[in-house]
């Protein structure tokens, strides 16, 4: 199995590096969105099960997804949402297949898998610009780039949560990726060769 | 003009990373020692040219490479030898062609030409591996590693006397690349694929 972990800064580009990297690669790809979705319907899922259960009806059902990753926020819920989002990557992982994550602390969270992680980070200048054009919310520049921190220092912290090794600490990444003045699609194909390479190493 | 710098930490393979990409991308290679060689070659070309102009029989000499690079040593001489090596690349560069060129700050020096910045690092015991497989040296393996941890001090020191953008700091260069449990011969086809993409984007 083949694992892909992409950690980045927002506003980077990350995710698009992401996605492209997995359709280049004929990966399956998971970010927040895909993974929130199937934490939902899992709690469907499970619901449908434990009513077949009560009715006596089914002996086994292996999926225990996490039952959600849209709590309602706040400090109390972090660590169990983290613990849950966790759960959730290891279950996606059980499952085998090739993929790509963005974020998550995915490159923590499924360690044993020794994925390919990167880290996709940019200048202030360029995320600003990133952003502004693919929003069409009103903020401004500084206020962009005051959103684009407050992200960020979220993902430091959550991350502290679960490990000691530092989000952004280019040692813990196999690949550390400058997008700053970068059309992420240009970068793609070779990007795409190197984890064909990094993962070819540990083909099954 | 196409510049790639090759920064890297002392065992971490960068320099043979940026030699093989040289020859894959059909460039000039210089390091150190090449570096060394050609100051000492232009400290006798400058010799002969003094005496040729006393004699009378030369109008110009547009070579006025620095003298040496291979100072005796010592922190007072440290400022001067940085000051004209970075001379030295920049008359290398104002000679044209394309280059790859490792350490020396060249990043910085040579700034105005917008090069391609690599960064090539790795974990301890993975350097400690790379630099005993090529010594015949009788160091234990706790020696090289304190060997490769005063080579890099030095490394971040003689940077801090010419720039505030700090060794090894992602935020400086385009990419970093670990090299841990990697064969740089390997990497080499995607990072050179890497480098064509980004240094097309400049093509002259």
């Amino acid at each position: 199995m083949k694992i892909i972990t992409v950690s980045r800064e927002f506003g980077s580009g990350g995710r698009e590096l992401g996605k492209r990297l997995a359709d280049a690669l004929g990966m399956q790809y998971y970010d927040r969105e895909i993974l929130t979705a199937l934490a939902e319907q899992t709690a469907m899922d499970e619901a449908y099960v434990s009513k077949k259960m009560e009715q006596g009806n089914m002996q086994h059902f292996p999926i225990t997804f996490a039952r959600t990753f849209s709590y309602g926020g706040g400090e109390n819920n972090t660590t169990k949402l983290l613990a849950e989002q966790q759960k959730l990557l290891k279950k996606i992982a059980e499952k085998g297949g090739d993929f790509v994550i963005i974020g998550r602390n995915a490159d923590i969270a499924l360690g044993e898998y020794h994925p390919l992680n990167l880290f996709v980070y940019a200048d202030m200048e360029s995320k600003v610009n990133r952003c502004m054009a693919r929003e069409e919310g009103n903020l401004t520049a500084a206020e962009m780039a005051k959103r684009i921190k407050q992200v960020d220092k979220g993902r430091k912290k959550s991350r502290e949560l679960m490990t000691e090794r530092a989000w952004g600490a280019k040692e813990t990444y196999h690949l550390c990726i400058n997008t700053s003045d970068v059309t992420i699609k240009e970068i793609v194909p070779a990007i795409a060769e190197y984890a064909k390479i990094m993962l070819g190493r540990n083909a099954e």
